[in-house]
């Protein structure tokens, strides 16, 4: 399994479409770093590198590779809003681009490589993380740090042109030295998983090219990895095609729970140009699992809203952008058209219908019927997922350097530009 | 047991006998790191930590304190002649006085405050270490990394000041940061290990300085260290008294077999004042795993010679230093008297015999009957340490730079002049 893995790094000619996939994700993980830069758990970590070196730290300033890779992975997913992948049960993007970003500036590359490193170390922390499976994540460890920092060691890796033999020594290393704990949840610990995860693939493929050695297989060898992290590992998943492509965006800024209602909404309104003032009534199927969870009826709060259909579907009707964090205002829970509109849905519960499932019908003020349905876990059309990633930037970091970064950037050092506030 | 754990770190009146095998302890790392200085490994850890910080690298030339800790780490376990605890199972200078020193530096303690936060720190890991228990250790973890890196932690957050709830932070930071695995023993992944405890551990106490937050338990909580980590944890040793003072020397550069074998003989020698030539014959028992071990009945190379009961205890009555590597060489094991004194022991095999102990007799060429028996498991006189340690810094680092190590050092300031070659 150590050859497959090592055969993925080597990888060179690598779907459009994942690339395609994988540049998505760096505008969309530069935008969540650019608006987690004023979180307090931000300012810690721009404190904790300050310092100078060959790579950028968001916000502004610099440090060396290691040390900008663990303050940009905690920067980048400190809002949370940052994007997933169901197979590898954790976040891809803050724990291997600051690495891939990192390293990048570091040897002078260009975008295309950077993104290169990054789609297929994403693509094997995913099939890591598939090894490891849902007993490690159940026992208690956060996937985006143990199986991220394989994939930021051979994005890194790649960058500084390791052979296969160095690439083995530094999976060697990161095998003992890759860590992260739920527990952290709730926490700055949380964020910081993501830039551990970083700074590790950071370390590892830096020390395998300064001539380290280790063990020749420290993820299935003996007392490796997974057997000392997973109880019931799964085989290693040998498709040829890129798993990545299933790569979840954050495009709302709530529970995540309400994001299939919020897309089946949003492309009725489209489809039917359908205002708020035409909807009689609404009927939502969603799983039992968010009853208790995102069905807040009468929020009082900006942070309530983010827990209520009611609230949310009235929001996606009227146009009030669901993407961004400054919608969710204190003022909004008491708004009188969402308090009016809110009496017009009706939400059940209904176990044939999954987490990331919903379902339901929209009635028109003229008595027309709209049933609409939508699965998060489904792959989008990429033009569509275009158009929102922009529009959530836009909320998040305005439209003027939504704009700039959208336009991209030929090498890592223009992307480093780009991280200043 | 957090608090037990916490009111540990918060001790202040510690015992002077624990101090004082302490003070022994950075003497021995200190040895250790000087002489680890020219092996491969610590020349890659050097060059990447070059750089310019508060805290000295062993071999001259200034880090950050992270990255020193990191190299110093490693260097100090090149050799793999540092000291061990049986209870903890594991090194524990070279996991924590690399934290310590390098923050010790930093804060500009004196010696006294660092030796006095490494106890700490040190008991703190051979507690956790026993909590972890030979189960975490049987799965493939390596305690030296794991629980050493809470003990670096401990350390470097008592020297940085950290409050009550600042160092529930730091240890919270290190239950999602400490790792190491076994399966890297025999490459140079092993001194890294040591190396990976002391950089966590003063990563997560700076980070715990700067006002992160953590999960409030992230040892013993739900999906903590512990539970993570261990299949069959044990209590939490409640006992006031130091366990550090267990800690074993390495004494012998050559198979740890032997050193039972080798300190009963020399003891024989001392108080007989009995040289070789009046040995008639040994009879030695010893425990049956090491007969497939080190009972080379005839060593061709100095390597082999490390794993040779018959010519290590004709070096031990001929006063040959078996402490130093350099005697090791391969005439010894063509030497004559050693050949001819090699045929006088015998070595047998017995189930009684624990596998540090060493049992037996010498029968001199007056038919003298002299019975020897040691445990290396028993607490040694401190004097009698203490000598030893000195005779193993002589032989290699030098007599001179030895003396000045002996000598002592009033501030961390001072320790860092003396890692310079």
């Amino acid at each position: 399994m150590m050859e497959a893995l090592l055969d993925l790094t080597e990888w060179s000619d690598l779907p459009d479409s994942a690339r395609a996939m994988a540049r998505l994700s760096l505008f969309d993980w530069m935008v969540c770093g650019l608006a987690g830069v004023g979180e307090p758990v931000s300012a810690i970590l721009r404190a904790h590198v300050a310092g100078s070196g060959a790579a950028t730290v968001f916000g502004g300033g610099t440090a060396p590779a290691r040390a900008a890779a663990l303050a940009n992975g905690t920067i980048s997913h400190a809002l949370d809003y940052d994007d997933t992948h169901f197979g590898h049960i954790g976040h891809l993007s803050v724990g291997i681009y600051p690495a891939a970003l990192a390293v990048g500036q570091e040897v002078g590359a260009d975008t295309a490589a950077v993104v290169d490193a990054f789609l297929v170390g994403a693509e094997a922390a995913i099939r890591i993380g598939m090894v490891l499976g849902v007993g490690h994540y159940n026992r208690g460890f956060h996937q985006t740090a143990t199986a991220g920092a394989f994939g930021a060691t051979i994005a890194a890796g790649r960058l500084y042109g390791l052979t296969r033999g160095q690439m083995r020594v530094a999976l060697g290393l990161c095998a003992t030295r890759a860590s992260g704990l739920k527990s952290q949840f709730g926490t700055m610990g949380k964020p910081l998983n993501a830039g551990i995860a970083a700074s590790n693939g950071v370390e590892c493929a830096a020390l395998a090219l300064a001539g380290m050695t280790s063990a020749s297989d420290g993820i299935w060898g003996p007392q490796g990895f997974v057997a000392t992290h997973s109880d019931a590992p799964m085989l290693w998943d040998s498709r040829a095609a890129f798993l990545f492509e299933d790569v979840q965006y954050k495009l709302h800024a709530c529970c995540h729970g309400t994001h299939a209602m919020i897309e089946a909404l949003g492309a009725v309104k489209r489809q039917h140009n359908l205002p708020a003032e035409r909807v009689a009534a609404i009927r939502l199927r969603t799983s039992p699992r968010w009853l208790s969870v995102c069905d807040i009826k009468t929020p009082r709060t900006g942070l309530e809203v983010k827990f209520s259909y009611a609230w949310l579907a009235g929001m996606v009707l009227s146009g009030i952008a669901t993407s961004s964090d400054r919608s969710y205002t204190d003022a909004l829970a008491q708004d009188a058209a969402l308090t009016d509109f809110a009496r017009r849905i009706t939400v059940t519960g209904d176990a044939a219908v999954g987490e990331m499932q919903a379902l339901g019908q929209v009635k028109t003020v003229d008595g027309q019927i709209i049933r609409f349905a939508h699965d998060l876990a489904a792959r989008q059309p990429l033009d569509q997922l275009q158009a929102a990633l922009r529009a959530k930037a836009d909320g998040l970091i305005g439209v003027e350097r939504a704009g700039q970064l959208w336009a991209g950037a030929q090498t890592a050092q223009d992307l480093g530009r780009m991280m200043q506030a």
